[in-house]
């Protein structure tokens, strides 16, 4: 990259195509859609029958106030659902005032479970869900949870049920994850809560997200903010496609359970959140479309901007950098 | 400081005494809890009659959840009143359901006016409140509003009713800001709303807030969290004494207008976020206390840390970094 940083900005119409920026070398695509249905064209497993990533639903603690469409689109597309701790809580009072299916339930609930309710632990467990007690207070629920997917999937040999202990979970994970970095199973964790709540902990997820990033590249995480219906996920440096098409509206009234009331028409609104570092950034699909636009917290900041393109948007990054759309 | 850095923490007691901490030279103080009642030990200006600041409530555009008690707190010790935009619409929905006085009114309503409704604006221009159109996509109605209340206290030589326009207040607010830096009166805003809605328009707030200490410092901005009772506010660099002292149930609930549930006993959470930069930080009254302790988003950060000091919690940190603590 030259020295000399082109600071430039366009203003684009409110509907334009990306095709000719799709599947270049070296870009990485993502589809922060395939939650709501893999085996449709928001997914990379209808176009690639190699990419067999594992589909998982993480509820935390914090009150779910999502259409009950939404929330069972996403678990019908789940392989495993897990609760962290008072999750479970946050689980059974939204079924409970949606009257959705009884037989919906998590198939492990973690944490040192002072959180999770006493009667909602055992109305699940008399359900088929395992208990697992991690009581560290090293760790947070959070980390338990990863620890907890990591091993369903990569380290089958690990007896779950025999960990219920201080933190032997988590210790077993971490050292098994850092002797095999090259054959681990890809894993989409969606996490349901973590933003929005209490501002330390929502820059806590953030934190841990990067931190995961480096560790375990294998997994990733979607974020579903639970009170405000948007997407928020990290991006590695290099050029980013976020497969996201605009959606009519009865496709969106099947996927999301409602018609979305966007700030614009039918345009979500996304923001570019250099919140580790420094960035330069280059975006193709947006309202205000950056080129070589230097970034951060201390200087400038693309919030309250929109998608036009039809097909999602394209950010070029030259470090990690957060982004949050609408769904 | 020394180019080696401790890396050290403890654990304190549940309780610990402050007082020896307390009146050092170079110690900046804070009373975040001023805006409750700024005539008692928890406002500086009890102790101090030249520190004379105006206290300005601002309402932001997200659903407002708190208490009716703690909002009548908050208004009964503003000198002024600000609505952005549709921050109009979520007063009057908050008043509405609480059956609240229908004296309660804004002074003014800044901001291009879409999202207020038009039956509360005339609702509330009929009682008196005065309704500012600024159209300019350039500023946020964050901006607009800080413009205003700038204006309002140090800049009374313009006339705020003949400036309905695109962005004439915020443009002659900005050269009027930059041409007198040393004789402008202080000014704490205490903000209702910016963090815990749209997770963009949360860093956008943080990001502004950081801007405004630069070019306006002599303007404090402490956030509420609109849904979950805690500050947010920006520490600058140097040594900080947070004087929040523990309260009883029955200061409290006074205070407050209710009990709060705390995730420990009479211990309220901290964060402390390092969303500028990686900082050196120190603490005292905080339950795990740190000294000189590197924190970033990219290694290490204290969040779901607990107050422990009985007067409140000191840091001491080597760049700006945000903090939020429950009420």
């Amino acid at each position: 990259m030259s020295d000399i940083i082109m600071d430039h900005v366009i203003e684009n119409d409110d509907v334009i195509s990306l095709s000719h920026h799709f599947n270049k070398t070296n870009q990485s695509l993502l589809y922060p859609l395939s939650f709501l249905n893999r085996n449709s064209s928001l997914s990379s497993s209808s176009s690639s029958s190699s990419s067999s990533s594992s589909n998982v639903l993480l509820i935390l603690n914090q009150k779910i106030t999502i259409p009950p469409k939404l929330f069972i689109n996403i678990l019908n597309n789940a392989d495993l659902i897990i609760c962290a701790d008072g999750g479970i809580n946050q689980l059974k009072n939204f079924t409970d005032s949606h009257n959705l299916s009884s037989s919906i339930k998590p198939h492990y609930v973690i944490g040192d479970l002072d959180s999770a309710t006493p009667e909602n632990l055992s109305y699940y467990t008399n359900k088929g869900t395992i208990k697992l007690l991690q009581s560290s207070q090293y760790y947070t629920d959070f980390n338990k949870s990863v620890s907890l997917i990591n091993t369903y999937f990569n380290f089958p040999q690990i007896d779950l049920k025999s960990l219920n202990t201080l933190d032997e979970l988590e210790t077993c994970e971490e050292k098994l994850n850092n002797l095999s970095k090259n054959s681990l199973k890809k894993i989409d964790i969606f996490v349901l809560g973590g933003v929005g709540g209490r501002f330390d902990q929502t820059i806590s997820i953030i934190h841990q997200i990067y931190k995961y990033k480096l560790s375990r590249n294998h997994i990733n995480f979607t974020i579903l903010n639970p009170e405000h219906e948007e997407l928020i996920f990290l991006l590695t440096p290099g050029e980013n496609f976020i497969n996201m098409p605009k959606l009519n509206q009865s496709d969106e009234f099947k996927l999301l359970g409602f018609n979305s009331i966007k700030s614009r028409h039918n345009m979500r609104n996304v923001g570019i959140l250099p919140l580790l570092n420094d960035t330069i950034i280059t975006t193709h699909g947006l309202k205000w479309d950056v080129t070589n636009w230097s970034t951060s917290l201390k200087s400038k900041v693309s919030s309250s901007n929109l998608q036009v393109g039809q097909e999602g948007f394209i950010i070029k990054n030259s470090d990690y950098i957060f982004v949050n759309v609408e769904l």
